[in-house]
């Protein structure tokens, strides 16, 4: 990525009254997280925020989070990002305490089982969002379990199924609604309030309205590529956890990672129809976390 | 990825003497480096060895360096890993100070300019390996820079051209080629060695190497990928750095961005090629990172 | 397809005692049954059976199965099939009562939602197939709903999204699943019997089985083409039965229908993949419903 | 297909005077007839017609013939399709004399061979349309004959070719041409009148005009894909009917099926041109037999 | 191509006692001349032979034609190839009339309306070779004609149908059916005979015989794209010879080069399969004319 | 290719005062050879041109090439072209050098490594165009050198590969660019006028102005399409001059080979997002060398 800060507009570059700092969290990992503190400045140009991370690699256990966070936590950023696989499992939920305790406010990224993280039934029933004071959440169910069997995933099969997920995350929509909702809390710090953290499961309708199609089409086949990617875990997990024999579970976890590929193709598919009509959205932080949208390629970001 | 502790074989999972910490400081990104701290245990099964990441985002001046080393140091691991674009920038060159003064081993991780950084004419004028004492390096040239310009790159490109390339990276053996290095560096920590850094500009050629394909067009195939993703580097540059005009540099970065599309296309080629064939390698870390390797689908690793 | 009682070898045409009579109803459409009456004797060549389907058209309406029903008992076969969508509506539950009175014995095949006509909780909660005497039935999961909203589907659509699933049915192994049933029931009538109907749901695993793949890739993608197949029912019959407005249920059905183009197109793959491993079973009908099987194209049928 | 009637605008629905009654007759198999008796109906709507098919299987001789035209004459319907390869063949021409002798008006369907059943050359050596009284025909030589040998052949190739076949059929114009012609004749029927059968050989170029493409490419690729599938018959009947070495005749007929599974993704291509420029044509039955059309996919039919 | 003479093995350049002299005529274009003079030599290593190609450009006329013969007759080779469409026009008569005249023993390559100049019907009405003295020809049906409308035809296009072509004729074996043709030649002159020249009509059956597949679907698909590629000359010949009006004829030429571009598309297709199994036949000139042929990609030529 | 002298609109065909003349030699070759010679008159209707070749087939040496040169002088064209592959070797020096003497205005056209026949470093270091009176280049760097080792490179292998490198040029804009310098040389000497002769190295950036390309993206994907063809060289040559060992050097040339099929893949890609937006552009010579340009297929050229 890019290696320099590269100068543009004059006027992008005034000086902003506060410097916005963003902790994250990575414990380990879903497709939605190895590239998410570089959304918050894609070119390396801001200098009105600071995004540190800071990782357990793979592990999970509350034991391996407890280090990150006590770093995290020492640095006093504006907010926390906690971004893990089901944020249910003991390291996140530790996480989400320590910096709760610490009044850091929080924004949980996490993957379909997540859910039963963030939301409660309330008397009557209904599914209602619970979380620790100051916390939000985002929930991405497309953002589906690897096959993770030793007969099946070594680290270059881990890397491949994180790049197909990656693209479709990005072709779809999501990683922009994730970008909008972490560009909105950062304004909202910039203007010197203290933002309500997010609150949202990010169903597949919901993601391709970030998509900004133009081709109806490939509204459709986006909708189509994460109920694809959503429907991977169900296998995955089937493989995992509810499957003994190797002859068994290597067939369903390697379905899941052809089902990943074909989403992810299908999300090229997409990327290629908005092209044929010159209508991919582009919305980059031209200055201050200012963003800026255009959809013709030779246009100028307005 | 890997949600729980998977349990596997009894006989993997004996302790092992030594728990190994990795620390890896992130600046910027290049493709190499969003799942890198992931690869030493895929499905987060080991219990020898504990890694923990460091970033600053997109950063990459001395200031935004600073930090996360100290935290890293601070942490004192076995060994460290700087993964940056262009190791010869201030704050990946920084924190190789830092760490060769804490005598903490490292090896930096960087792309194609870096070069510069780690080797140096000798009399004769050949170029020699040049670098802080209990350091090395690995440089990857087809880990090409993005087309960093605010017209063209919004988060979405940026995670989108990253999926492209990690997928290059993997299908061709360049990360494996790296797991191989880090494999070999810690077994020396966990037998009580200290041992060498690795030197090593990982070319196409050497690359392939680590690809283990049984079907020679498949290797034909993965050279050619490698060498595409290499010359992305040429026409990004020269996008970014030497073209005034928004008119004349979007179509350059748009067209390196293309580039990798199309290279991480020929990479999903190859991977199906090995598919028809079912000699598809896989070596996993089965235990106390214990590499088994395997080549048939239902086979047992080995 | 096939004009002429084409020759084969000699001693495949000796006369057998009985020739079977078969009776398909048809009601409403799903991908399993355009072609279901063909499917006993693929190149015309047959003397030793008879199969006569009668279609109510699209309609499932109690008064629109009648007709077809009596003229089909009327003929008395063997053995009856009644192939619709959702089994449990009123026309196919029709059907199989007035067949059930008629001592037919019959086969009812259908799709997913059909699972609720078949099986019924025991006391301990438990489900159990659950038929009228002397019937049987299998059931599709991968069978799903067409989108069937008129701003989405004309004529024109309905066949290509058919077309697309019939292919999907065709190469995983469900289409031999049926054969193989059929044909079961078919001998056992020759063989004066009078066999027990099957209880059969055929999920992806089942199926996958009579796709006897020996790349065992194919296998893997064979069941992400049927899961992602599956799904397309989720999505569908939120569409047209739980959305209201145009604007939120033609981008669900398309979507369905584009993810049932991906299974098919993955399909596709699966089929070429065998190709290369000149690997694909074929299992022809070459006498008297006997049944030989081959792999290699220029192979002789055993 | 769709599996409950389902509402739509309250005005689509109000009752017409007659219900139009039509009787299918299916011999043997071409590609047109597999879903023929739904083109009508597509969404189970309709509540001012009936269809009712009935078939002889795979058979085509004239004693399989028979009894399903039986059946159909005492069901009294307003018109007959009969719809089988090779019109000439004895099935389909004592069909078709039954249903004149019954008076009952008869549109034949069939592939290119047929064209000998329906002209004949008049005194001045040129060929004019020849038919029974009261009886028209559509002939379509793109619906090509099946590669019918049994090394070949099974019911999962069967299955697979007509897929293929169907999608030509579907995405060129030919099924709307069909579509057409019939709407047609129901609608006379509707009317009070006794339409005159359709004598039509339904070429590449005229059933193109049916595709109403928008993108003139894709009318020139629907030309291909046309010219392609009608080629399919050159090299199938050969290897059906005129080559007599297994080692022979496989290539040609696995051959055969080659094109048409090419001419089948070449029409995939067309349908997703048409898709990048949002100008597919659908004209869905949306009350009464009336036809409504629209281009973009979230326009409301007119 | 090869820019330098590469040296091989020692003992493959051994002089050989005569250097053949090989005359080529090109008047105007057909797919299989533009490439057929460095087909003898196609890596410029041979001492043994020289190949002088003359040509009159896109003309066929029986002027443009006098020039460019007579030079090579004035350069006395051991023999000619005259390559044009349509070998009854006007220019190729005339050619092979000269040729005939001075003695230089001639083979015309030609496409698929060419069998009108080389064929007769003997007094049983059969189709026999006809031929000037000394002459011989190839006829290649699949080499169409291209569709040449002012409205469609320019020169990007022109050069894209003609890689489109070769491409077919390579992969197919067409290519490699003139190679052997043509080395069976130069090896007669070499051994001091006079050669009859071929008389071969290469219908797509004999082509796909020096394709020299492994895998039998190659070996079909080959077949496929041959005949699709054959098919392409009736639809542009309409286009261009039968058709008035831009409106009608522009789609017929275009929908012929679709075809074309699918045919190419095929053999892409067909080489990967060969690629997949390892058994892509090569068979180089190595020395003098002499052919080695492999299958392995790292196999040495034998 | 046109096999008729087509007649087209009256006004396109007054004869024009002067007939020109050119001549072509092409020693060995380059993708831009085999078919240069028809690109002045794609549809052989032009009366006021006559373009001949004169070949040496493969070979590239002093000797081969004065034969044809010489016949070339005697044939006295208005000018001359020398096209062959790295244009400082012996046989196309002595080309130019001949024509030089004769005063025959000469375009020299070659590939990367011709560079350094043209350009000379004047005083100060700069790269100054350097040529013999009279003449000019156009160089081409994607022209890119063939994988020219026996092991790989038989007639087939060599045919294909010009395929996919004509398909490159074609699509990118190079034909077109070519077609437009020597349309402006051609125009010149019927105006009575001695052009000057172009001095042009077509890089990739100029090449595709050429493409007139309507979508941004078409354009960028043509600037990758020539960055990869151009990165062939880099390979080719490697495996060819400075790679020993048999197993070194075949995964070269093949990577070599994989490189160009790919950039002809993207190419056919760049073709039908054009097609997407029926925008290609035409610039068929209508009559007289006169140019007429289009962009919708249906247009009439203007």
């Amino acid at each position: 990525m890019s290696r320099l800060v590269l100068r543009g507009d004059e006027d992008d570059y005034k000086m902003s009254a506060t410097t916005i700092n963003v902790g994250v969290i990575k414990l380990g990992a879903i497709a939605s997280a190895p590239l998410l503190d570089l959304m918050f400045d894609e070119r390396a140009e801001r200098d009105d925020m600071n995004v540190r991370a800071f990782t357990s690699g793979a592990k999970m256990d509350e034991e391996s989070a407890v280090g990150p966070v006590e770093a995290l936590i020492a640095w006093k950023p504006h907010f926390a990002i906690v971004v893990s696989p089901n944020a249910k499992l003991p390291g996140p939920s530790k996480a989400r305490e320590m910096l709760a305790e610490a009044k850091i406010p929080t924004v949980s990224i996490s993957d379909g089982p997540a859910a039963k993280a963030f939301y409660k039934k309330d008397d009557e029933g209904k599914k209602k969002p619970h979380v620790l004071e100051g916390q939000g959440f985002i929930v991405i169910p497309a953002d589906s379990m690897i096959g993770a069997k030793k007969e099946f995933l070594d680290p270059t099969e881990m890397t491949l199924f994180n790049a197909d997920a990656i693209k479709v995350l990005a072709v779809t929509g999501v990683m922009r609604a994730i970008q909008n909702e972490l560009d909105t809390i950062v304004a909202a710090f910039q203007a010197g309030e203290t933002p309500a953290m997010p609150q949202l499961k990010l169903t597949a309708k919901k993601a391709v309205k970030c998509g900004y199609f133009k081709n109806p089409y490939a509204k459709a086949k986006a909708l189509a590529a994460l109920t694809i990617a959503e429907a991977v875990a169900e296998i995955t997990s089937e493989g995992c956890f509810k499957t003994k024999e190797a002859d068994d579970y290597i067939p369903l976890v390697a379905a899941g990672h052809e089902m990943m590929r074909v989403a992810a193709n299908l999300s090229d598919e997409i990327r290629e129809l908005e092209k044929a009509g010159d209508s991919v959205l582009r919305n980059p932080h031209v200055s201050k976390g200012k963003v800026k949208t255009k959809f013709g390629l030779m246009d100028k970001p307005k």
